[in-house]
């Protein structure tokens, strides 16, 4: 009986390799011969690096670049383990979770850091990036990324240092030449499940600015600056990218990607599935596991399990999901291709208790599927 | 596939009955040829009616009698669908629940209702009664329920009234000529599931008497009162009940039943096992399903399940425990008989809405035990 686990991080209880390992053990327990294959999975969100290592057999990389105000953090990206691709969330270097609530500021946050991990990942001879835009502190377009790796943008007065959404309405120019040479040789691909445009009532700015601290002129300003700047991308790098569905993800950086390093914008699931084999480990399992800390009707729309789930489906497997929640709604998921839902709860209690059970609860839920899947009657 | 469904109630929420039907809708959605049985249980405490008179498709009778206090008050018992066997509840007529807090009084109170239960029951023909006897107000050694069918007490001044506890000091001689003949060809089988004597250190008084509202003085008497009584049994009646484990039961109800009316003394479940032919229908299944509100490793010392279980063991059947609540403990129970533990939560929260969705939550319960016993891989 080949079996696979193949879930997401339990949120704030357990990463995505913590939670196939407990349900493997649990089923192991109950049937020592099963071969258990353990896939940790992400949907291109927190947790993606750490999951694409686990599967991988990567490593963590640690260093220090600017966070979105230019200050010095500590952070990190993943390189699989056959060396050949990097794994960055964004979010580790131009998050928003770095910044205090009263430092938030779109008109002046960068995402050079961002550019400097991409920076990084090219120095280790990777030949593919994969990048998680989720959870951003900036409206820049991708301009300070794209600074971090050599692009240089003109002013009247010459070159414009490193600066966030305020100052693109300043630049006339873009100055392509200084770009690492070692980008048009690298596979840039991004994970992005929103689908706003650049500009405009559905862009960048309007809906994801106020977040960031901008009020309403600001929105409006920030929004001119990115129209500004896809225009001078369009007039001088011949690239339209304003229209695009999700150039408008993480303050105009998927747009931004797309137009100074040729990226490509993938939903964050198949990013994921596609540098785990997902697929293929599909195809040799006879039962696939899946799961998240919460799964209801919204399950559907792009995370984890449901992707998990239609892969298997077309595949022909079973599929499992486990959840530590559990939504009354949920049970729409039957129709689509899930073949049972397994909640993990033991007993009514406070949601702290069952995530500082979580391993336990997650072993003992292994255990009792393993037991009724051996059950000869 | 014969699916046997054996349940308690849970308590403060569904009937054994409400419990297996729940179970057995969300089975049948899934697997609907599937043959099921439900069977619900109880151990010989409250619910014991009902389930056997579900199990039986018997009838409630519905009647008048005097509680602890000689007041008159609705009370209930069943007969069988064969029409051969009463079930009564003690409690149902002599129950502790009956009385508010300050009319706690084990001097006083009487047993004369549970009589005349048994009376009733005699009057529509049965020819065995079942007793279950937890949950008592009295401490009268089964005097009152012997006064209703027709035995008499002689004191210093003649024939004593009916009374409590309290009274059995003055008691001379046991009349039991007044009994109702029909005692002598009907057997009674009492449920006990304790093992106290009818006086000393772990006799009815000093065990169950304070919480029935007796202080120490009243414990003393009380019990220097059944020792009367026992004395005056072995005397006149030639039957010693004093050290008999189960005398103690219900303020020595147990004794008085053994003494005045012939009665024996089971175990609760395997009275309700037998009545209602728990071991043919084990028989009978592929696979037993068995439950309780609470599963935890005191679930092994009698109770519902723990039967169940034990016997499906014994005929080589798996059996799956369901509970609400499954505490971390119950594991033990797997090197028991059971082969799976089952909770029905599916997301933290309290024991109120728990018990609100009960029935919900045990249809799904169901229906996910089937999925996976159903799931070929």
């Amino acid at each position: 009986m080949n079996i696979l686990i193949a879930p997401d991080s339990f949120k704030d209880c357990l990463s995505a390799m913590e939670v196939a390992s407990a349900l493997g053990r649990g089923i192991q327990k109950i049937i020592p011969d099963a071969s258990i294959s353990l896939l940790p999975m992400a949907d291109g969100g927190e947790g993606t690096v750490e999951s694409v290592i686990d599967a991988t057999r990567g490593k963590i990389l640690r260093l220090k670049v600017m966070d979105p105000l230019m200050r010095e953090v500590p952070s990190f990206y993943g390189i699989t383990g056959d060396g050949e691709t990097a794994v960055i969330e964004m979010a580790a270097a131009s998050g928003i979770e770095l910044l205090k609530g009263n430092e938030r500021d779109p008109w002046i946050t960068s995402t050079f850091g961002t550019g400097q991990l991409i920076r990084d990942a090219l120095d280790h001879g990777v030949r593919k990036i994969l990048l998680g835009i989720g959870g951003s502190a900036t409206n820049d377009g991708g301009a300070g990324m794209a600074q971090a790796l050599g692009v240089h943008f003109g002013g009247k007065f010459g070159d414009l240092p490193i600066q966030g959404g305020g100052a693109l309405g300043e630049v006339e120019q873009i100055y392509m030449e200084g770009l690492d040479p070692r980008i048009h040789t690298t596979e840039i691909i991004v994970a992005c499940d929103v689908s706003n445009p650049l500009t405009g009532p559905q862009g960048a700015s309007h809906i994801y600015g106020p977040q960031k601290g901008a009020d309403e002129v600001m929105v409006e300003k920030l929004d001119r600056n990115l129209l500004h700047l896809a225009e001078l991308i369009q007039d001088q790098l011949g690239k339209e990218i304003s229209e695009y569905p999700g150039a408008g993800a993480a303050g105009g950086l998927g747009g931004g990607l797309m137009a100074f390093l040729n990226a490509d914008l993938v939903g964050g699931f198949d990013m994921v599935a596609g540098v785990c084999g997902l697929r293929e480990k599909i195809r040799e399992a006879d039962l696939v596991i899946t799961g998240e800390g919460k799964m209801d009707a919204q399950t559907r729309f792009g995370k984890t399990p449901f992707g998990v789930a239609q892969m298997a489906l077309k595949l022909g497997k079973p599929v499992i999901g486990v959840a530590g929640t559990l939504d009354e709604d949920a049970s729409l998921l039957y129709e689509l291709g899930f073949d049972l839902l397994m909640p993990i709860q033991e007993k009514p209690g406070k949601l702290e208790s069952s995530l500082k059970n979580g391993e336990q609860l997650l072993e003992r839920t292994g255990e009792r599927m393993a037991r009724l899947l051996r059950m000869e009657i």
